[in-house]
């Protein structure tokens, strides 16, 4: 038996169980700017002897690591928090090597304490500091040394076991038989990522004349009234010219009129393509010059990121590879058999020449930036390639890292979930579908409580330009008021499609669609028609925004409420001060009432203590006693309340 | 933006969630000869189209891969399992790939049952043939492209959607846009390693002289009764000679008399170290006869491995540097402060010579293994370097797989679990300590069925040389054969301690010691003595051996009993053919009955149906009806009763 089999010694220290981290870091996490990065770890090593332990972190691209020193808590488990203050990405890892001198510090003190003779580990202790002495030339050390060198027994073992010099033995440890864990890393988005009040605006519906698509310029006359609403972020599907080939009629028919605008889905025309604007909204120029007007409102624009071409878009002339095509010379268009869609061809994403067909989307996603865009409500991500998207976000967040990509997928839950776990910073979700109590329950809980929460964060959406929920079709002003109020306090970032507050809802019959959909036909619309629930957006999003509890996601947790139509939940802020609590009546249709559960003891409250519970959309104050409440919620007057609770 | 950025496409499949692997693939899974080892991946790609998908598993070391298609269940997530009928290390992971053939035959399909034109439809079929022959060059698609070459459309499609033609482009498919998951690694442990009955021999003490130590020859006498009782391992404690230098006197005393064996842990001497055999016990040739001995009465040999050295060791004067010497010169002894174990020295892992050193364990052990040995219980293996253990045990199992290592670390969590991930085959357990229901239920559904299932096999001893817990201080004989039942039904595989069977039992006072320990003293034993419980051992093993759910350890799940004294439970065979339950009276003192509650729908009995409950035990019959069974527990008459039901 030789030592030729034989290929290396590890450092004797294990440490596994790590977290946070994603399928074993094949993904970043995400966290927010302002975030503490929370880091456990089982650490371990054979034997009895003492381990260190350091969390280490550092923004990605630099050379030096940032290190916290780890903390034992219970059972080989050991944890510390990394602040993270830049909007950029991070690495992290824990490391962690035998610490010769805390065992002979604690082997000594078990000594001591029974009385046995230490004058050889007195002798020890001192070699272990002329060991680092040796390796490190520390002066501090030499003079540890010169004082230990002749004194008596108990002196030495005093001094050896000073904090002083246990600080010394610290910076000086020899950490070649280190244990470090894999490298890891996490996306630190700006706030934004995480809270924000989005307003869809189909812009050329923004005007006054039914016969033409509105302007840029007529779109900002609608800033002021967007802004007053609290919103935050003015949403814009695409921008850019339409095709004529294939164009779609009213309702989504096959044979457009000539004055039908058609789908702005349906991207390119001789008129330029996915870097044009379209003729009729303005120019760039007028859309630099919105896109300013809307900071001046305090708000930012999303601009609506659709892979796709018209037969007509100028990229199937200048790269034909890019495309496919059939047997008889045709382009093929998009197609979910038995559907087809004639007006929509794809870009093959596996072409031969992928280079540089990715690298012409990046470039799209450029320039937008250029013009002043930092978020993309991406179409369809999931009919194109993940690997695409994984690249693509990476480069363009490495030089703008605030730009935010939310994705639309209505997909699988598996492939939405890689769609976050890949880079996207924000997810549509399965909230438009959802409406029994225990359906909220159980997909918040895994959203905020379960492996999501590291990666994927919610956009909640009411309804969009494809969904119009059933829950709506009956046009009951209640139904919108409580559906909104779920979006926007179930998650913290949520979205509103124009029209939604004059409580627009006609379908198509028997589907969750919009009739006359804005999507193929020029509209206007009196956005102080009666009967709008304006004001009642104001108040949701004001109190968002005065309320730190309902910035957060993750602080989301469901309380008792002994109806199954009523919905109890609540949020806390990070720093607990702020706590807000939310009952909704799910049923559009009939008021319902119960006693509700405010859990008193986290709050500092005593049972049989007097409490103030404000009523924060109603205004209302109400002194009681006691951790049940009794609400009563009547759906065409408060669908919904907010509550914050008050010592006496 | 150029192309430089870009680095590579990915194949556009995604394959995560992989079960089973273990710390991301870390270390190896086990498993037994004989069992199917079933995959489970979430695998799906971006978009519409088809993926193929496949289990590919090998023998580590052979080139070539085994494929298993494997099947979609539900939600994106994929299944299939692979035979594993070899003691040896196996590979396996999961490829996928688009299938565009498969996509093809999907979409056509639906156009046709939509009555759509599929004249180009045939032709882009064709057109994959032709690509697949010009690919492979495979005549039998030539064949295909020659039969439909001028075949009108709907022959065309009915010939290219044809099974055979499905066939030949599966075996031809294009495989370059494959994902492939990470390799990971199963042990495959012959079934001693999982199903196993063990009796743990003092070789010293199997004679007939108290003045002195028996030999190997006299043990061989012992066998007959033990094979008798029904095991099927003999475990010898280390048989080396022991050292002089601070030999223990009786009772783990500081100073023994000169007629005093001292422990067989103190181990070397000037008559030799880890590769000899104490000359009191015989000559090599002596232990390879007891060996064969066994073999003949169908048994084998577990060896005691205790990687530490007397102070008169052999290795001391050879390989100083294998050691830690002090200030002083004197060698560093064992200790764990304040104790002293001035007996004991401990190898230094981390020696510079730390190659030479650790080949020379592993020559020990391959030197034993040249004796006829297979199975190596390890002592205190935490106290020595993980990163050995993990490279020593891959080292022998590589050429002798059939060898099987027991860590016996009685620790904290997390360390112990460390070993048997690392290799060991079983593990020493908690068992000893847990005696309330729900400690045994928790304990047991961690161990069976979570995690730890996948690496981890529980050797159950109710007692061992060093731990004679309290609960058999009585040395009340319902006690020792409810902890026996115990530990050989709820685990596989389970050891009793020598002497067990005569119920000894007199404590160190206060502690879970045995006085007058036979570790430092010669000792006789009338193995035959009054109220021996040997036919109890006897009929214990032969129902495990009967029985093939007790041959299992993962198919334990726990049932009702509606007392807290009496612990319910039951096992099935693989093929679900054999159903044993067990009933445990947890408390050794006094009777309790309750109603138990046999899973009837399972075993298809109707709750109205007559059926015969076997009491094996007693060998009662019971005819009875209903799931809830009437059960009465006396310590010293049946303090468990084990149940087989047969249909009427």
């Amino acid at each position: 038996m030789t030592g030729q089999r034989l290929q290396t010694a590890a450092g004797p220290v294990i440490i596994e169980d790590f977290y946070p981290e994603l399928d074993a870091g094949r993904y970043p996490i995400k966290r927010e700017v302002g975030d503490d990065l929370e880091v456990w770890a089982d650490v371990f090593r054979d034997g009895h002897d003492a381990i260190a332990c350091v969390l280490k972190y550092r923004i990605k691209g630099k050379r030096k690591w940032i290190e916290v020193p780890m903390r034992h808590v219970a059972n080989d488990r050991w944890t510390a928090s990394a602040p993270l203050t830049e909007n950029t990405r991070y690495e992290y890892t824990v490391e962690a090597w035998p610490d010769e001198y805390a065992t002979w510090v604690s082997d000594v003190g078990k000594k001591l304490a029974a009385g046995q003779d230490v004058t050889l580990e007195a002798e020890e202790g001192r070699l272990l500091v002329e060991e680092a002495y040796a390796r490190t030339k520390d002066p501090s050390l030499e003079t540890v040394l010169i004082q230990t060198k002749v004194a008596p027994t108990e002196e030495r073992i005093a001094l050896l076991r000073d904090e002083a010099v246990a600080g010394l033995m610290a910076r000086n440890v020899d950490r070649s038989m280190s244990s470090v864990y894999p490298v890891r890393e996490v996306v630190v988005d700006r706030i934004e990522a995480r809270f924000a009040a989005w307003y869809e605006m189909f812009q050329r519906s923004q005007g006054t004349d039914p016969t033409r698509s509105a302007t840029f310029r007529e779109c900002e006359a609608r800033l002021p009234d967007i802004a007053d609403m609290g919103f935050d972020v003015v949403y814009l599907l695409p921008p850019h010219p339409i095709g004529k080939t294939h164009r779609k009629g009213p309702n989504n028919t096959l044979n457009a009129g000539p004055d039908d605008p058609g789908s702005p889905y349906a991207i390119g025309s001789e008129e330029g393509g996915h870097k044009a604007i379209h003729p009729d909204l303005g120019t760039l120029e007028d859309f630099r010059h919105f896109v300013g007007a809307c900071h001046e409102h305090g708000m930012e624009v999303a601009l609506d990121l659709a892979i796709q071409c018209s037969p007509d878009h100028p990229y199937i002339k200048e790269h034909p590879e890019w495309f496919k095509w059939r047997p008889d010379g045709t382009i093929k268009y998009a197609e979910n058999p038995p559907k087809k869609y004639q007006d929509i061809v794809n870009v093959d994403f596996y072409t031969k020449d992928w280079k540089n067909l990715w690298n012409e989307w990046l470039d799209v996603i450029l320039f937008w930036i250029e013009q002043g865009v930092k978020i993309f409500r991406v179409d369809n991500p999931h009919t194109k390639s993940f690997a695409f998207w994984e690249w693509c976000i990476r480069e363009v967040q490495r030089e703008h890292p605030e730009t935010i990509f939310l994705a639309e997928a209505f997909t699988r839950p598996k492939v939405m979930k890689n769609l976050a776990k890949l880079g996207f910073t924000q997810s549509y979700t399965y909230f438009t579908w959802r409406h029994a109590k225990w359906e909220f329950i159980e997909y918040l809980e895994e959203l905020t409580q379960g492996e999501p929460r590291e990666y994927m964060r919610p956009n909640f959406f009411p309804s969009t330009p494809d969904i119009n929920p059933y829950i709506l079709h009956s046009g009951k002003r209640g139904a919108f008021q409580m559906r909104l109020f779920l979006a926007a306090t179930l998650s913290s970032v949520y979205g509103m499609y124009n029209g939604y507050e004059l409580l627009e809802h006609v379908p198509v019959p028997g589907k969750e669609e919009l009739l006359n959909s804005e999507k193929y036909e020029y509209k206007v619309r009196d956005w102080d028609a009666p009967g709008n629930i304006k004001p009642y957006v104001k108040r949701l999003n004001e109190l968002r925004r005065q309320n730190a509890a309902l910035h957060e996601l993750k602080t989301l947790r469901f309380h008792e409420a002994h109806d199954e139509n009523i919905l109890f939940y609540g949020k806390s802020s990070r720093d607990g001060h702020n706590r807000i609590f939310c009952a909704v009546n799910l049923d559009p249709d009939w008021p319902h009432d119960t006693h509700v559960h405010f859990p008193l003891w986290e709050l500092g409250i005593g049972e049989d203590e007097e409490y103030v519970v404000e009523e924060l959309m109603s205004g209302r104050e109400i002194y009681t006693r006691g951790s049940w409440f009794w609400v009563r919620l009547v759906p065409e007057e408060n669908p919904a309340e907010m509550f914050r609770i008050r010592k006496v």
